[in-house]
């Protein structure tokens, strides 16, 4: 099942339409995966103490309809089995039923000194599966 | 032939990585889309007051190796063959010859009053054809 | 007596060095004061609905340590006394009992339509004396 | 005499008033102090390789009249005489020859190590005095 993370649309993400400008639904998702993380696991930091961090390697988003101006908005983050390396994350963006955004993050992991890839360290990989319902 | 568009990474931009964070390339496609449009065609709010908008539809981004702090990097821009009211559009960041990321982001032409999906205008589409070489 | 709003530092506003690039206390002294209206008030739109709009005048950030990532901070907010058109409003960053900035924003009340300045409306007036305590 | 760093409002900068937003003209000032800090010295990475760090102590902004997207502004930088670990510096936005807004940072030297306050290495004391004509 998914985490979900609450926010509301702050009044320096909104441009001159009236929305959320596009570049900031990926510091959504960042936050959001942030907040899945310590859900299932700990601190981000921790994770960068124990040697690894992650990196993104791909990211999309589709922007179905306007999220505006002090809205209360969720994003839904659900990890999918991850890779020897890397692992994809889906993200949905809901304004209560309505489905604003859609999008989906590939991270890489990494050696936090050498930044080369990586194996995710086995208590992350079952921390994912944990979220998604495959551990 | 794409259009190439110039800036210098952003202090403010990067993060504890020191590489430039995801979400800010997608500010930049939208700075060097802005730049493609006024070297075919001209102003972006000539475009709103002549009536039609440019709304974000989808964007993806290939991360391939860091932008870091000062770097001077060059963002290629590329529409693809327009659709009715869709246009997608490819994107490079290049460092020198080393390509750092690509992506491409799909437009959609709506009235600038309702935010209802409308035709290109002709004038907008050919001036795309103008860049990519269709025209 | 101040209004208190919480957040968690984003990795996406940390820099090089490790901390809140220092822009975004002005940021957050923005969500903050929204948050602080709503409290006392309602709304930011049901103000530019009936007819106002808030413009920033001036604004001062002293800082004294730094912010981290993910640290939960609280952004205190206590406006003075509101002048014909102005309202100087000061901000306290904490986290826990340290204070890491302080602050202040000049706001002037305009027309929402025509951006003129124009006296703060009644209702506006009393709730600013209402956080204040000097309503 | 002032140096000047020019550039373009970006459409993600500007929020729902039509006007870039507030936090955005710190950006823009370590943007410019950046480049000022280059034409009379080098990049910053090399003084942060020296062994020093600049860190922003306070910061002010007055804003008289709103940069719009798309705008061509000029940032002119003018450090003060510099303290033995303190320096102050004036900004101006500009359009053309209209003041939109002026300002000054103050930023403090650190060991790039331990952040602690330093006193301002010489070869970079006497580069401010360049820029500001009093060496």
């Amino acid at each position: 099942m998914a985490h979900v993370h609450s926010l509301k649309v702050r009044y320096a993400e909104c441009d001159m339409q009236g929305h959320a400008f596009n570049s900031h639904y990926l510091t959504w998702f960042d936050v959001a995966h942030t907040e899945m993380i310590r859900a299932v696991f700990g601190r981000y930091e921790d994770i960068v103490a124990a040697g690894v961090e992650f990196v993104v390697a791909e990211a999309n988003v589709r922007y179905r309809a306007p999220a505006r101006f002090d809205e209360d908005i969720d994003i839904h983050v659900l990890p999918r089995e991850p890779g020897e390396t890397s692992l994809t994350t889906d993200f949905e963006v809901r304004r209560g039923e309505d489905l604003l955004a859609e999008g989906w993050i590939r991270h890489v992991c990494v050696d936090a000194t050498t930044f080369a890839k990586t194996p995710w360290p086995d208590e992350l990989r079952s921390a994912f599966g944990e979220v998604s319902g495959t551990a």
